[in-house]
């Protein structure tokens, strides 16, 4: 486990740059999907929706890897193995939606489909490579 | 099987974008990078080197995704499940690396490290999404 993420990889995740999010399908086929990211420092943050595929497919094999390049200069960029140690719904998830919106399109408030419920799915990074 | 690549998908490969490959590691986890990708309409192009760790997933486990946002628009995108069908090594991936080097970054000749065996990955698609 990586207890606090390297300076670089902070500067990538905090960047208003896409993560590419790979997970695992029922059949063991990779997924990837592009998603809004963030952290704390100390873990990789994204956000999806209850029944997602990816949120489907992390609450069956937690195991992740999440790559993130730089917007401006995709040849930096970062590759972080790890796992979703945590799902976490509710206000804190709507209001991490809401602060991913403002870093990323600098509105407010994220609009959310109507019966949709936010999950931040928490990942410690195990490998760090890039 | 995808016979034709669909015009949104052609679009986004041939132009100017990175294509984030998803494979499987041994332990089944996933691993994903960024890197160059082409298309001649009917399958999906990357070019690695032998040996390199996706290289060795997809040679163990045919399987991937391949996800490509627009690099102006990073909400335009596309996720393309498939197989690599082919592996070609050669004379035809060293001319195809100098040709993606010419797509990406301008110049006529890939620089290529001594030692190194270019691989055309050909990715037969599955399922297109996005």
């Amino acid at each position: 486990m990586v207890s606090r993420l390297p300076d670089f990889a902070r500067r990538l995740l905090e960047g208003k740059n896409f993560a590419f999010l790979a997970t695992i399908f029922p059949d063991g086929s990779p997924q990837v999907t592009p998603l809004w990211v963030d952290t704390d420092g100390n873990y990789v943050l994204v956000n999806t929706a209850i029944g997602r595929v990816k949120q489907r497919n992390v609450s069956r094999d937690a195991r992740v890897t999440v790559a993130i390049a730089d917007q401006n200069n995709p040849y930096s960029y970062v590759m972080i193995r790890g796992r979703v140690v945590e799902q976490i719904t509710g206000p804190v998830a709507e209001h991490h939606i809401d602060k991913l919106a403002k870093k990323y399109t600098g509105v407010d408030k994220f609009t959310q489909q109507p019966g949709i419920q936010r999950v931040i799915l928490k990942i410690e990074a195990e490998r760090i490579a890039g």
